[in-house]
């Protein structure tokens, strides 16, 4: 019996909703696979939003932590391979700090990997025939930030939770509103690619 | 009342489904906003495929004709707006033809108008959070040529029938088979999306 | 020996140059293939372009006319087929009309092909290694408004006179304000391509 | 007086060509602003890359070592801001050897950064109309290989060594092989970018 954390940030960039969010809190309650799954929601906050996860972390005290987060303009399901030490932020988040080129964790290593199974998570995915791809990299954003922030937490002293960090696309809802220029992926969609990554991480 | 033909394509260019078929289907022996609602479907075969759909006209009468068809590389739902007169096919149909800048009809006109309510279906698609445009172009392919076809008979001496051509994204079971190179819709966007087209006919 | 009329646009949509306009300027006073070419520059408003188009024909008396236009987003060098009667701008002119779903010419056919020599010209470009492709749509902005009115005006009664539209992408210091979203191209392989059209058409 | 190599890849992937090679071949025997240039080709061959490079390097002795490589499907210029420790090829090196999730160096750091100037040389290129950005992915190809094995043997014990990666996009004659598809740069930009980058590493 596993427990799992999982997050969503709250919309930032404009956007009144984040699909990451929406997404996450279908699986409020659920149990799946034999792993019981807690949902937390993160504010698009430098700093805060690792403050916030530190906290239910040590309050859910999970074996696994996956954070999702809202990429506009992906196609698919993109499974973060890697967390670079870097704040390079193209908007300002929702605290209105923006940072270019600094360290996330000074003196931290260079980039961390998920420990997620990203590769069986892939194969799950697209056998399914849910458009997926791993990515290499997580920008250097907010998304960024909080994933490194994760993995260097993990990385200290509690080797024994798997983490990691999935992007999403923008549902139909939002793309409508930038015609022929966003891709989306519609909720059911990204709720049978959740449910999979979930249970790659239980096998 | 009203009387609705719907049709879709069948697979074509290596896929083993079209998600024009596999939408329409959906609508089979249903009633819309007072239109009665007719489901066929056509090869992708030059000719062949106007042939197909003469003939279900002259039996099913309808009011409004709509055919949709697979835009692969599209983001949204393309509400096409007029047809040209040329087969230019980057690919061979379905009977291993291919035409090179050839009329459809020798001596008709360069194009067509869709006659269907494209703007208010647009206004109504996008109101309801469902990605779409206005088209201008549905290619050169057989979407266009059975675009054009059904306009040309309207024009002749149908003139009392609606008709025009919708362009649907891939499937997400389809694109997941491009990894990060194909945009996709879900099912239930595209069938809401059908369906608010149609109700835009009615009004 | 013919005579060439080539036209480029003005800026617009916020940009400080056209590359239509840099790239024809560096055409003045050359004769290519026993073609003397004369360039004119057009403003970006609805109705004025033609009006000076008019005015320049009728002073030029040129065999062959080529407008050329900017289209950002596009990667190559695109060889319109075909002006459609209707004007649907997404942003205002240069004199801030916008115009929604109207006919260009009131009464006018929905439709005129380019009477270039399209299909030539892609040929001599590809096989030049210039990107190039024949676009099936000129947009519903000034661009195809203006091709609309040249070719409706051979269509009345000059129809020895050959007409078209050229559509090529940002320069790259265009595309340099816009970090990752533009593609561009160089304003050599532009001039390449263009002396290539213009020999196409002397053939 | 410094010393710089550089390198650009061989052909691969079913071109005849590599923008790369055909590049940083114009830099043979030139001297920028105080700096004395090589230039050196490499295979695209896991491992027989890296072993050619450190030949060169020990052969030249340079103070700055800059490869490059072509990168199909970029706009611009991308100087690389991170190299990963993972093979992951989409398709076959030269030698047809294909690695997936591989580390590069068994027990090497997850990530090294670039030692290049990329912010002073970014704002360099943008200044001068030279379509840009920080990437902050080399991919999991030959490149990323090859700039992993750079960066760690820099690290090693050969730190007043600076070194990085540039990816560029096709020319237009590749381009120009797939219509519509590929976003490309001429010779002359890519030249001008590299020579501004090539000054930004001498500042």
């Amino acid at each position: 019996m596993a427990k799992l954390l999982i997050t969503g940030f709250e919309p930032f960039g404009g956007e009144s909703i984040n699909p990451a969010q929406e997404a996450v809190r279908k699986f409020e309650g659920r149990k799946i696979a034999d792993i019981d799954i807690e949902v937390r929601y993160l504010p698009v906050v430098h700093g805060g939003c690792w403050t916030k996860l530190e906290g239910y972390i040590k309050e859910v005290k999970p074996d696994i932590v996956i954070s999702v987060g809202q990429a506009s303009g992906r196609l698919d399901i993109s499974l973060e391979r890697v967390a670079i030490n870097v704040d390079d932020f193209r908007i300002p988040d929702n605290s209105n700090k923006q940072f270019i080129d600094e360290p996330i964790v000074k003196g931290g290593p260079v980039a961390y990997w998920s420990t997620l199974p990203i590769r069986n998570a892939l194969n799950s995915l697209r056998a399914s025939g849910v458009p997926a791809s791993i990515s290499n990299t997580a920008g250097t954003y907010v998304c960024n930030h909080l994933f490194y922030r994760l993995m260097d937490y993990i990385a200290q002293d509690n080797q024994n939770i798997r983490g990691g960090f999935i992007h999403i696309p923008f549902l139909p809802e939002q793309a409508a509103k930038f015609p022929g220029q966003q891709p989306s992926m519609g909720m059911e969609t990204i709720l049978k690619g959740l449910e999979l990554i979930i249970k790659a991480c239980a096998a």
